[in-house]
């Protein structure tokens, strides 16, 4: 990895080489700084070629079907002749080892497929980490050259906003509910949704399905219309991953709604919106890296905070000589 | 206020002059940077003293009877001779211009009472501003020679993490209920607490008050024991705002357990991991205020900004460059 210059990679990820993005990738998540810096350098590098892919992010609690879901959604699209990679984001890999995308048997005839590209969630401490890392990647995949980017993530804490920060459309996969669990859907991530869908309509469970899709859909009608849809959207759907039902309509219904936010500036004002944030996002945490790991700054941090823990100041002045000193 | 120095304000302050210690809190409440810097002074200077009182927090749903109990306690409290201060964390109280304490005559009596101070939450936006005012409104009442500082706070949100940040005793105020909605307390907030008061143990709704702490106290003893707790601690007990009922139990229980964590080391050394905890909280939010208030800054972060919502430059690339800038 230490091997290649930024430049070298860069020309081998834009053409297409897959071992190239995967250290790349490796790149981005690593903590080490002289790995960042070269990242740094790739990253920018690669931003100037202005190479996009239609990003989706894609939540669901688990036992929705989600990885189902993804391989018979995947192979529909390299199917067209569309190159797709997959990424995932999550929150719980530092603890449990990896608890999705960490087994790509998971999804056996995606992962062999030569135009798709599947990468596990790291196992990094911290939301924000993972955060930077997965968008990193995002540019990463987009300068190879795929046409579509999936983030997948589960339902739980606040990895699905992270993922709706760095997507251009937000798709949520659930099962078939009786009428009283629709409440139990948190009524932010439904104001996030660009659509619903709804798995399993197939067998047994396709009637509860069809019920679930009708009361998503009335449930959505009563949310404010936003600025960035067209009339009729957000929608539920029904799907069936296991009967590779309905994946077309999704599809169609995904790239109705890319086209019209294109035609109408929302796609781009998203993503410049969205790369702002990033941005600021990562100058805040820069500054406040620098208290943890600039060794005569942490000294002094402790110098003055044993001064208030003894009570000798208070802690506004102390912090108003530590920002004196920060500031210059 | 801005006609009198630190050093002056800081003299009355240690004389137990109230309208002193009244123009002090509004000091350390105003948003303006001369008032800020004056405020810093006149903290530091009062740190030095080293006077101390009881640190109560007291967190309750609304209706659960806390402003009864705040007089009944107070009033109990002054009748010993002791001087008590009440202040105020109302997170809500941007929004709706003061929600609890906003009124004195909720407190009539105890506001009347010389050896009482009663101080209502301010209008500030964020939780932050809040948690500083409060925290030095209570170094300001400590130094004008108080007791006992209550901080009551509603069970909201953030709020009671912030109070038993800066706190030495944290009392949970209950209503009477029935054995399901026990569960419902978020164990977050019983692992806080010091001690468990159920209150209207009277008329109609003491057999229900008593079936409550017995409930509570079942709960407690299921938690981990805490190391800064003695034997039988965190404990449930009833009481009656409205009869005066149980009062004199609860304040025995509080000075025992204050007492204990003062003999051994766990009084202290709390007061002063609370004083680092929130010096470097102070040095975190200055850094990051920087961004927002330099006009320097803002616009070089406006201008990077800019070159990477238009795709020019990668965000971390930009950051890096930001970073060098601000760290000089």
């Amino acid at each position: 990895m230490s091997d290649q210059s930024p430049a070298d990679l860069a020309t081998r990820i834009l053409a297409a080489d897959r071992r190239a993005l995967a250290r790349a990738i490796t790149l981005v998540e690593s903590g080490r700084s002289e790995h960042r810096a070269k990242a740094t350098v790739l990253l920018d590098e690669l931003a100037g070629e202005g190479r996009q892919a239609l990003r989706i992010g894609l939540s669901g609690t688990p036992g929705v079907g989600k990885s189902t879901f993804i391989e018979a959604f995947g192979m529909m699209l390299t199917a067209k002749g569309l190159r797709v990679a997959v990424l995932a984001v999550d929150p719980s890999s530092a603890r449990s080892g990896g608890s999705i995308l960490g087994d790509k048997t998971r999804m056996e005839r995606l992962s062999r497929d030569p135009n798709a590209f599947i990468r596990p969630s790291p196992s990094q401490a911290h939301l924000g980490g993972v955060a930077r890392r997965t968008r990193e990647a995002v540019s990463l995949c987009e300068a190879a050259g795929f046409d579509v980017v999936l983030i997948e993530t589960v339902g739980v804490g606040q990895s699905e906003t992270l993922v709706a920060e760095m997507v251009d459309l937000f798709v949520l996969l659930m099962a078939p509910a009786g009428g009283d669990e629709l409440q139990g859907v948190k009524r932010g991530i439904m104001e996030m949704a660009d659509l619903i869908l709804v798995n399993k309509a197939d067998g047994d469970l396709k009637p509860a399905a069809m019920r679930t899709v009708a009361d998503y859909a009335g449930a959505l009608r009563l949310l404010r219309k936003r600025p960035q849809d067209p009339e009729g959207f957000p929608k539920a759907l029904p799907v069936s991953a296991l009967e590779e039902n309905g994946l077309e309509k999704a599809w169609d219904e995904m790239q109705t709604l890319a086209e019209w936010r294109r035609a109408n500036g929302h796609f781009d004002s998203r993503r410049a919106e969205q790369a702002r944030h990033w941005f600021e996002a990562e100058v805040r945490e820069g500054l406040l890296a620098r208290l943890r790991e600039d060794p005569q700054i942490r000294a002094k941090m402790t110098e003055l905070g044993d001064a208030v823990a003894d009570g000798q100041n208070a802690p506004s002045a102390a912090a108003a000589t530590m920002l004196e000193l920060l500031h210059g």
